[in-house]
């Protein structure tokens, strides 16, 4: 029996949904049935075409409640720029949780998880930055980084920016822009240890290998949170100051072992304190969240199956006529 | 950067491509190649929603030579027939291996799942029946079933079917289909015993969780393809058939110890023979096939990764200018 599926481009995509709060508001909402217990997120699939330089990860997750359910493939082909081509590519596909027959196909090449990532970022804030944040600094200079400090602006409105990347050209790039999208002044910094002295939230959005973010530099009233680590064998944050912090949370456990920052502390032998709290359980105020001012917090992101769940659906909602409509 | 990406509907690759030796050939390749190791296949990506009765597979592999790589989502909800729904949907992706962009999108419902499973029934018949088989038996009433027939009279030429289900009347309509469809006489068989004794190639494509086809019943002459178990929980075979066979051989190796009746075998402490052969190193001459008319030979299908980007990168060169190409 054939149904109708709708296929929407990137183009479609951008005139349909942004960074906003509505969006940050749908991510918490997931990270939130996250802790719940009730949520169904399978480990990742990822597979490695080493000739190609490429990678490619698939995510779901199944909430409960939700219509639909989203499994989205992003391929990374580290070759590309070589080619005039992104890195990031992709497409989610928003299955019925009733059925399983397709209900959309978002040719996003990577918009929705960009926006998803950023929204997640905005989670952490709202729940884990100090409530006055007067500069928020990013360590990286590409697209996540000036989403990162949109959403950061959604949650903490900082009156001063900073960026820090390798290249000062692209920092500069970078924090020229952001002053213009963001409408504060955002500078490039000197080094990556005076961003974070002079700031009270810090994102990192790199994809280093080895830490970009010293356990010394941590100082009262920081919020960080370490979004760039995403494979095993990537390492943003001295693993020293997970332990050196507060609160230490991650977007989920099981990932953050394998992928994210907890897995270089484990590995370090730094990591003592068991099972960390996790972003939904923070939310759900089922965990402690910061309690004081000047608290250390870090947050690590390495990506969940449930935001992509999350932002398909809410994308399907505010799509009106955009896309075409496939009789399959 | 924007690029072309054709959408394809279950109606457009039902003109493109069927059931024929060209598509075997094409599935025996990707056999040869999975066994020669240098294919990445990750394990199956699962999820279950148990509140719908339903479950999505994911399966995706890269293989060297291949222009592209095929990523296969598979729903399988098992309420859907009440609604008029077929229990079985999806579709297929397929990306470039050099840019990880995508090609084309497959709005199959299972459609070319179909197709390079009774494929893969047809390789195994190639490889390990006996080269005369009078009588084919099918254990299975399903499309699978009518499938795996077809598949294999492409490769032996029996003059008579047989076929066996719990449900009579779906036998005999089966039954009857496949007589008008191969032009060989097909019955339904009294019971699946005779069935077996009647035949030198049977098929079973059943979703049973308990033996459909006992070790008693095994006789000089015999090939069994197994293809109904691909999940924990599944068998078909009597595990002490597996022993009692001259050649047990897998799909894959890793699948059938999880899901396929090699899992059962081992779950029952009756197998002890060490790691199987797979079917693609019969194909490769690198492990023995059948060697004598007179053995019993069993081939366990769980479905591979492999199949998918064979027949996704196959399809896409038959289909002309079929379907609707989208920028994106």
């Amino acid at each position: 029996m054939s149904h109708e599926i709708r296929i929407v481009t990137e183009a479609e995509l951008r005139g349909a949904v942004g960074l906003d709060r509505a969006l940050v508001d749908v991510i918490e909402n997931a990270f939130r049935a996250l802790a719940s217990g009730r949520v169904v997120m399978p480990p990742i699939l990822s597979m490695e075409i080493a000739e190609a330089n490429g990678e490619v990860d698939v995510k779901t997750a199944y909430i409960p409640g939700f219509e639909g359910f989203a499994i989205k493939v992003s391929p990374g082909f580290f070759d590309n720029p070589a080619r005039g081509l992104p890195s990031l590519n992709g497409l989610m596909i928003l299955f019925s949780a009733t059925t399983g027959l397709v209900q959309a196909v978002f040719l996003d090449n990577g918009y929705l998880t960009d926006l998803r990532t950023a929204a997640a970022g905005a989670v952490a804030a709202r729940h884990l930055a100090p409530e006055a944040v007067e500069t928020a600094g990013v360590i990286g200079t590409g697209a996540q980084a000036r989403l990162q400090m949109q959403a950061a602006h959604l949650e903490r409105r900082f009156a001063r920016g900073l960026v820090w990347g390798r290249d000062a050209a692209r920092a500069a790039a970078c924090a020229a822009e952001l002053s213009a999208s963001l409408g504060v002044p955002v500078e490039a910094a000197a080094d990556p240890a005076r961003l974070v002295a002079e700031s009270q939230l810090v994102i990192t959005t790199t994809p280093a290998r080895q830490p970009v973010l010293e356990a010394g530099w941590l100082h009262p009233g920081l919020h960080i949170t370490a979004m760039g680590s995403d494979q095993a064998g990537k390492n943003e944050i001295d693993p020293a100051a997970l332990a050196a912090a507060d609160l230490y949370v991650c977007d989920r456990v099981s990932q953050c072992e394998a992928l994210g920052e907890l897995r270089a502390a484990l590995a370090a032998g730094l990591w003592h304190r068991g099972t960390p709290p996790e972003l939904g359980a923070v939310i759900a105020g089922s965990a402690p969240g910061r309690t004081d001012a000047e608290q250390v917090t870090i947050c690590d992101l390495t990506g969940t199956g449930a935001q992509d769940t999350a932002i398909a659906s809410h994308v399907r909602g505010l799509l009106g006529t955009a896309g075409t409509a496939v009789i399959a």
